[in-house]
C-alpha cells in the first residue's frame, strides 16, 4: 500500500462539507497515502470512492483504529464528535489532525491535549488561516515591530449564509479570527465579551459582535454574520507606527500597509498635548503563496514524521475553544 | 435691521470649528437675519466680522440676552457650556438651537428640556444627519416596512483624526449614529454597552465599539475611531425582507438596497428547519437633496415662526445624551 | 461505446490551453460521449488519458475521420490549422465545432461556411461569451429597446499576459468583443480601424485600440492589451434612453443599468438647443446562469441532433474573422 | 491702487464659467492686484462686483488696454475670441495669460506666439493639470527613467455632461490630456487620428476616441465623452520597467505604481522567445500639493516679474492647438 518508505498512511473520518478538501490535498502529496475514508453516510462513502477508487471506505471507525498501517487520523466530522473520535485515535496510538474548532468545550480540549501528551502522539488543529500567505506576512510585520505597538484590531467576517444547524455564528466563524489574532499577537485575551442575536432562528445566533482585551493593552473587535447584503472579509490592524488593511476578498491587493500615524508632542509645562497626523505612502506588498490547506497538510505530515510541535498544536486549539466558550457565555448573559 | 417682517433675528454664540458653517447658512436664508456673533476669542470675532461685515460681534453673551430684537440663539460652543448658555437664553425668552450633543450629561439635558417647556420656547438640537437626504430615504424605507423587521444595524465611522482634547470618540462621533438609529427605529435602546481604549492619550478613548439592544429585538453595533488607515462612513441595515448599505463616502451610490433574504421553511414534524437564500436585484435609488445644514436651519426657523415641535427637539437631544452617558459608563466599567 | 441512443459521439482535436475545458464539459454532459482526443504532442495525450481513462488518444487525426461512430469533431488547435482540420472533418461528413477565431483569414472562413453548407453538416464556432448570462441579459435589454438607440459602446479588455507567440492581441482578444457587439447590435461594422504596437516583440502587437462604425450610426471602441497593470473586463453601452456598465471582473454586480440620459429641448425659433441631464436609479439586476461553456456545448449538441442553425454559426464566425482581418490590415497601415 | 511695489496689476476678461476661479485665486495672492473685470454681460459684471467690491468692472475691453497700470491680462472668454483679445493685449504691451485651448486654430496660435515674441511680453496658457501634484509626480517618475521606456498611455475622460454649444468634446476635454502627455513625454505626436460622433446633436461630437503615435515609439489613446453613465478620470502609463494608474477621481490613492513587467529571454538559436511576467509591490506614494490653479497663477506672476519662460508657454499652447486641429480634421474625415 505504501508509496515509499517515507510516505505516511492517513485515514480520514468525516466526508461532508470539508472532508473532500482534505482528501484532495492529501491525495496530491507524495509523502502521504490516504488508505481509509470513514463516514456513516453510505452516499458520502460512494462519493469518495468514485473520486478516488484507490481509497477504502467504511462506516466503522474501528476499522481505522485497528489498522496498524494507519499512522494518522484526520477528523473532519461535526464538532460535537471531535473529542471522542480524536481521543479514540490517540488511545490507538495514532497521530491526530482535528478540524477547527478542536472540540465543543474547553474541558474536552484540555482532555485532548493531555491525552496526546500522555501517548506521545502529534495533535494538530486545522487553523488553516495561520498557513495562508497574507496572514503570515502580517504576522511578520507585527512581530518585527514594523507596525509598532498594536493599538487595536477590527475584523468583519460577514456574508449571506450558510446558517449552521447546531452551532452559532461565533462557533462557525470566530475560530478564524481568534486563531489569526492569537497567532499575530502571541497572547490570549484577558477579557472576551459578545452580543448577538438569532434572527432567523432565535436559538441559533446568526449575527454577533465580539470584543477582546489583551494583557498588552491591545483591544480587538469582530463582526460575525451569516446575514449580510455584502461579503466582507476585512481586518484593520492599527499600530503606533503603521496601520494596515487585510481584505481577503481582494484578488490582488489583499494587504495594504499605510505609513500613517499620529505624532504626539508632550506639553512642556502647563501646556496642552499637541497632535499631528502623519500621512505617508501606501504599499501593497506582493504576496504569493501556495494553497493554505496544502501548506497545512504538509506541515502536519512533517510534524508527525519528525516529532515536531505543530504551529497550530493542541494548546493553540485549546486557546481558540476557550475564547469561543467565553464569547458564547457572554452572549447568553446579555440576551 | 430686519430684512422683512417674517425674518427672524438670530444670534450665534461660538465661532470655532462649526460656528462658521451655521453662520454661512443662516446668512443665506432670507427668512433669517444674523445680528450677533459672540465668541470670547477676539481673533474669532475678527474672522466673523471680516467675512460678514453686517454682523455685530461681542465677547459678552449678555449683549445677546439683553437685545429684545433677538428671537433665537444658536449655541455652537464646547459641549460643557451648552447647558448654561442655552438655559440663560431660554430664561431670557429666546428660542434656542444647540449643537450636538445637546449637553454633557443627562441631568443637564432633562433640565434643558424642562426649561424650554416652562418658558414655551422652541428647543432644537443639531442632529444634522436627520436632515440629510440618504438618511431620510432610508427612514422612509424602514418605516414603510419595505425592509421588513429590522434584524440588526452595523455602522462604521472611522478615519484618521481629529482627536478631541476633552471628550471621547464616543461623545464626538456616536451622536451621529445614535440620532440616526433612534430616528430610523423610533425607539430608544434598553441596553447600551461599550468597550474602547485611549491609544494616543490613555485618558481620552479614541477607539470604541458600542452595542445596543432595542425593545423590538433589533440590535446595533458601531465602530468609532479617530485612528484608522481608511475613512469609513458605512452603515448596514439588515431586515427580514431586504437589506441595505448606506455609504456616505460614495459620491453617487450612497444607498444600495439589496432584495436579498432568507426563506425559512417550517419543519412539518420531527423534521429540520430548511433555509434557502434569496438573491435579487440591487437598486441604488437616485437621492438628491439640499445641504442638510440648510434644511436643518430652515426647519428651525419654521418651528420658531409657527410654534411647531422640531423633528430633533429637546427630547431627541435628551435620548442621544442618555445613550452617550450609558456608553461612557459602560466603557469605563470595562477598562 | 455509446451511452444511450441519443448520445452523440464526439472527438476532440487539440489538447493544449483550451482543449481540457472542452473535454471536461463534454464529459459531464450525458448527451455526449467523447471517444477520441487527438494531439500531436504525446505528453498532452498522456495528460488527457490520465484524467479520463475512457477516452482513446491518438496523434493521427485520420483515426477520427475514419471512425464512422464519430458524429462531431471539436477543433481546439492553433488558429492557423482551423481551416484544414475543419474542412477535413466536414468532408468526412462530421459536424464541426471550431474554437474562435474560426479561421486565420476571411477567405478560409468563407470556404469553411461553403463546405459545411455543401455537406449539410452543422458548423458552429466557440464564441463563448454569447452564451454567458450577463451578455445575454444585455442583449435582451438592447433588443427590447429599453436602452433606446445605441449611441456608442466602449470596451476595455486588458491585463498582464498572456502573450501569444504567433498572433496579435487583436486576434487573441478582439473575437470576444466582436462577437459580443455583433450579437448585441445585429449588424456588421461598415468601418473598422485599429492602431497598435508590439511593445515586447515588435512583430507581435500586444496593445491595440480598435474603432468601429456601424450602419445604424452606433460607434464602438475597444482597448486590447496584454500589458496592463490592472485587469479590466469592462464595457460601457450608452443608449438614448439608458446606459449600462458591464464589468465581468465583478463577482456580484456584473451589470449596472443607469436610468440616466439627456433631454433635448428643440429651439422654438432662432433659439438655442437646450439640454438637461436626467439622473435616475441605478439597478444591478440579479443575473444567474450556468457555465457558458456548458451552455455552448449543449447548444452544439442540440443543433447537431435536431438540425438547427447554431446561434454562433459559420456566418457568425465569418463576421468575426472579417472584422479581425480588417482591424489587422488597418493596424499594419498605420505602423 | 497697488498693494505694494512688487504687486502686479492684472485685468480679467471673461467672467463666465471659469473666470470666477481665476479671480478668486488672483485675489488671494498678495503679489497681484486685480484691477479690472471685463465682460460684455452686465449681470456677470454685477456678480464680480458683488463678490469683490474693490474690482472695477467694464464691458469695454479698451478700458483695460488703455490703462497704463495694468501689467497683465487674463483671457477667459470663449475660445473663438482668444486670439483677438490676446493679440490686442500684447500690442498694448501687456503680458497675457490665456485659457486653454490657447486659440481656435493653429494659424492663430502661431500668430499669437510671434506677437508675444515681437513685443517681448510673457505669453502663458492655462494648462492647469501641468501644475497639479499627481501630474508632476508622474512626470518625475517618467523623466527619471523609473518606468523605463513608455510603451503606451491610455486615458479615459468621460462623464455625463456638460455639452458645449459650439465646440466638440475633443476641443473641450482633449486639451487636458494633450498637455499632460506632451509634458510627460517631452515630444509631439507624429500622427493623430480620431473617430467620434455627435449623439445628442449631430454637428457637435460628444464622444470621441483619439489615438497618437510619438516619434519615440510611444503610442497613446484617449476616450472622451460627455455621455457616460460613470465618471472616469483615469490614465494608464505602461513602461518597460514599471506601470502606473493615475485616477483623479480617487480622494486618496490617486497614483498607484505597479512594479510589474515582462522579462524577455532571447532565444539562443532557432529557439523561441521566452517571456515571464513579474509581479511586485504596488505603491501609492503620498502626494500632496496646493490647488493647481493657485500654483499656476503664482507661476504666471513670477514669469512676468522675472522675465522667465513659463512652463506652459505659447509654444506649449501651440502644440496642444495643433493636436486638437489634427484630431478634429481626422474625425471629420472618418464621418
Amino acid at each position: 500500500m505504501r508509496q515509499d518508505k517515507n510516505s505516511l498512511v492517513v485515514a480520514l473520518v468525516g466526508y461532508g462539507y470539508w472532508g473532500p478538501n482534505l482528501l484532495r490535498n492529501y491525495m496530491e502529496i507524495p509523502e502521504a497515502t490516504v488508505k481509509w475514508v470513514c463516514d456513516c453516510d453510505a452516499s458520502k462513502q460512494a462519493k469518495a470512492k468514485s473520486s478516488y477508487p484507490s481509497v477504502a471506505v467504511t462506516e466503522d471507525y474501528s476499522d481505522i483504529l485497528r489498522d496498524p498501517e494507519v499512522d494518522a487520523v484526520l477528523v473532519a466530522t461535526p464538532i460535537s464528535t471531535h473529542h471522542d473520535l480524536a481521543v479514540a485515535a490517540i488511545n490507538a496510538g495514532k497521530h491526530v489532525f482535528v478540524e477547527k474548532p478542536m472540540t465543543a468545550t474547553t474541558v474536552e480540549a484540555e482532555a485532548l491535549v493531555m491525552a496526546a501528551e500522555k501517548h506521545g502522539v502529534t495533535l494538530m488543529v486545522g487553523h488553516t488561516f495561520e498557513y495562508s500567505a497574507p496572514v503570515v506576512a502580517i504576522r511578520d510585520l507585527i512581530r518585527s515591530g514594523e507596525l509598532g505597538d498594536i493599538y487595536y484590531i477590527s475584523s468583519s467576517r460577514i456574508n449571506l449564509g450558510l446558517h449552521q444547524k447546531d452551532v452559532s455564528v461565533i462557533c462557525d466563524l470566530a475560530p478564524h479570527d481568534f486563531s489569526i489574532l492569537f497567532d499575530w499577537l502571541g497572547e490570549e485575551p484577558e477579557d472576551v465579551t459578545a452580543m448577538g442575536r438569532g434572527c432567523i432562528r432565535s436559538e441559533i445566533p446568526d449575527v454577533a459582535f465580539v470584543t477582546l482585551r489583551f494583557p498588552s493593552g491591545t483591544i480587538a473587535e469582530m463582526q460575525l454574520s451569516w446575514l449580510s447584503p455584502v461579503k466582507l472579509r476585512r481586518t484593520l490592524v492599527v499600530g503606533s507606527k503603521k496601520m494596515l488593511v487585510y481584505d481577503d476578498t481582494e484578488s490582488v491587493e489583499k494587504v495594504k500597509v499605510f505609513d500613517h500615524g499620529v505624532n504626539v508632542f508632550e506639553p512642556e509645562s502647563f501646556g496642552e498635548f499637541q497632535l499631528s497626523y502623519r500621512t505617508g505612502d501606501i504599499v501593497s506588498p506582493h504576496i504569493s503563496g501556495r494553497e493554505p490547506l496544502r501548506v497545512e497538510a504538509e506541515h502536519f505530515l512533517e510534524c508527525v514524521r519528525e516529532g515536531k510541535t505543530p504551529k497550530t498544536d493542541g494548546l493553540s486549539g485549546l486557546r481558540v475553544v476557550r475564547a469561543i466558550e467565553r464569547a458564547e457565555t457572554s452572549m447568553k448573559a446579555t440576551v
